[in-house]
């Protein structure tokens, strides 16, 4: 493999928008794909290999530092010492049960914030010294982007530890916003209103047309959009959702 | 002039953002501009018919609905009573002052909201139905889209009467993209929360660097990426300020 | 009538929050009730005079200066020039019509805002130098209070018209409490989130029980509450709502 | 001790809100103290009882569920296995470091979540029966308040970890709010806006004046008032300021 100087990283690649965020930004960028199981990645880093651009898939659980260091050591190694980071998209998200509050065990509780509470922070700690690396006003601004949910905004009943850990990870997003917007590093928060169409929901909401449902590639678009955001223009929060969608 | 089927309109064109949006949008539509005074929009429209594209200047008054009427009666006469709109930009803002509360007249208070409150009703009921009408899914969805100001979202000292009329005006985009969005019109609302550099606001902030400014062009360019966003994926808002700016 | 020198007001007095406040507010203070009708208020004075307390109504338009002028020089008259306010709550809101927005005719849109708006400003032009020469340490801080709704957080379809109004009075309220916090005037913003229990709502929601709508003594009794904070201890927003309603 | 059918507790007892609170309750209801070290509610718990009320303090990490299962057993040792629980506060909070965020340690970052998001999960959890028991409506609505903070709503440069503890704990108290409202119980979110003035405050902001910073004694009697809403009449969300304080 050449060694680029520049890669893009998109933790949390599974069948929808992790997989439509590799493609997006595969054409501009090598990708690094992170997810816990390499079969959520295998087919994936084939796909975009065999269309000629670059992919690296790494098995890292984003909730343990050590496998987090271990994944960017590999990127490293594969792209060279000198590489810096144009962009890195955090879109991975735990499993969370939606039984009555006091039904809910710890573990029910926190499991989702280990992802994106931990989770988050340990990409961001691993990730932002190589954005920082690539603050040059000759590029897009490097750019860190965070994949919220209605979630991240209003705690329903049912959501308590799904939405404590997207509210957390909401919080991590805007004080890096602040910290490191003025370095020159576009931090960005989406929240996803809406059920996003892929293989795992097609059960879901049959009636809502082929538009109802939130299309990973026209999100992806969208991520493309906040990475080509200049210095003079960054967008922290927006919120996407069908057309349909009640809000 | 030949009879194009679409247009594009903006209300409240001056030398910063208005233009930049001409401009932007006269690349793939004929452009009507609207604002009060004809210095305010005819070099603009020399320069872009210069450019080979399309523009149509007329003198507006939005705070009085039967000028607005007037305006798109012309644009009917001019197009054909058969055209339909592409994309809409209600960007115009009342001048305002910032004296002590206790020192404004009802007119210092009232008067942005002729503009932001009553303008945006005129503009928003004379072009949805014109926006309803192209709403086909064969083209990128209708597009409304208000420009707001950090005072839609706070109201500091001195600002009573610019933040009445910036908060009543995101929301009458609230509710317009809840009732129109399912019929297929995309509404939204961009908070600029910054400074735009125009020539008129050179002599503030005059260390901000290059890019601590919002630039017009890349404010456009934002503006047109809302207007491609498909049925699938409509931000109803969001927020762009310079990479230094506090918030 | 004797001279007290300190009052209280409540603008928007008719048969629910309007007349709990003023029986509850009554009780410290004389109280000025306004309402457009004399017979929003009339039977209330009596019941208040009847009583043992004082109470002075006054017909007001708050959307005109001049009457909410001479409404004031009518206070001053009876109470003598040297009197100053403790309390005063602007409770008025305009009628509405929920009509598909393109139906609207431009007085349906700026009749809410007629009140909302410039009747809370004049009514806040008002009172606020009588609150100010109140602003003592040794009383509770004078305090204004606005009423808000769902909608001066939410516009719905068909609410663009009074979201408008209620947005536009929450920018002035807060505009308002922080040029006149640091004062010492009380200045706060209350969000009624619910159906109110009158004799006008006894139609809707039949099946809500007794606590399902709110309850105007109750209503009123925290509306007291905010009064009596301390200087160390304000609160600008807050919500309030049956315990069954959805958010 | 005699068998009080009720009683208050109050979890994070130091010398500030959580002492004014106990005194607060003290005169309402027989009062648990809990705190991670005795000398934290000691003397406390005495001048309680001196005063002719009844308190008891249980050493308690929040953070650990059998800790919290170990103190309401003792509760129910205590007072009876039928007590129920007239009003509960979750007033803990972890310490945090100010530190760059990539100077932080995963323990740096985790530790405010330990107490804001597991503590208050558990505290919830083994509270929430107790209110439920007493959900009853010729009492005050029982009552779970969760102290909040700036960093609940607004997360800055430095306060990553803390911001997204509290920001985590605001979703939880939603979510309980939505579930546990409809059954009678209050859960109310109270995000203080300020320095609260006490011994380990003294040396900050001295020019404040007297009320420059919040009085827990205030602040005690404002979440009493929270206690004191009928069910017609909830508030969820409010937050505290001095009325000097910049927002």
């Amino acid at each position: 493999m050449s060694s680029p100087k520049l890669f893009a990283v998109i933790a949390g690649v599974g069948e929808g928008t992790g997989a439509a965020l590799a493609r997006r930004f595969a054409k501009a960028y090598p990708v690094v794909l992170l997810a816990r199981k390499e079969s959520s990645f295998k087919s994936l880093v084939d796909e975009i290999q065999a269309s000629g651009q670059t992919a690296l898939g790494i098995s890292t659980d984003v909730s343990q530092g050590d496998s987090v260091k271990s994944a960017f050591e590999q990127v490293k190694k594969t792209f060279g010492s000198d590489v810096s980071c144009a962009a890195a998209v955090f879109n991975a998200s735990g499993a969370f049960s939606r039984k009555p509050f006091l039904e809910l065990t710890e573990d029910d509780f926190t499991r989702p914030y280990s992802v994106s509470g931990i989770g988050a922070f340990h990409f961001s700690q691993a990730v932002l010294p190589l954005l920082l690396k690539h603050a040059d006003p000759t590029h897009l601004p490097p750019t860190l982007i965070f994949t919220g949910a209605t979630a991240s905004l209003k705690a329903s009943v049912g959501f308590s530890g799904f939405a404590a850990a997207k509210f957390s990870q909401r919080a991590l997003a805007q004080a890096l916003a602040r910290e490191f917007g003025p370095q020159g590093v576009h931090v960005s928060h989406v929240v996803i209103d809406g059920l996003i169409d892929t293989p795992g929901t097609a059960g879901w909401m049959q009636d809502a047309g082929p538009n109802g449902k939130l299309q990973p590639p026209a999100i992806a678009e969208f991520y493309w959009g906040l990475h080509a955001q200049p210095l003079s223009t960054f967008t922290f929060e927006t919120e996407i959702r069908p057309f349909k969608e009640k809000w």
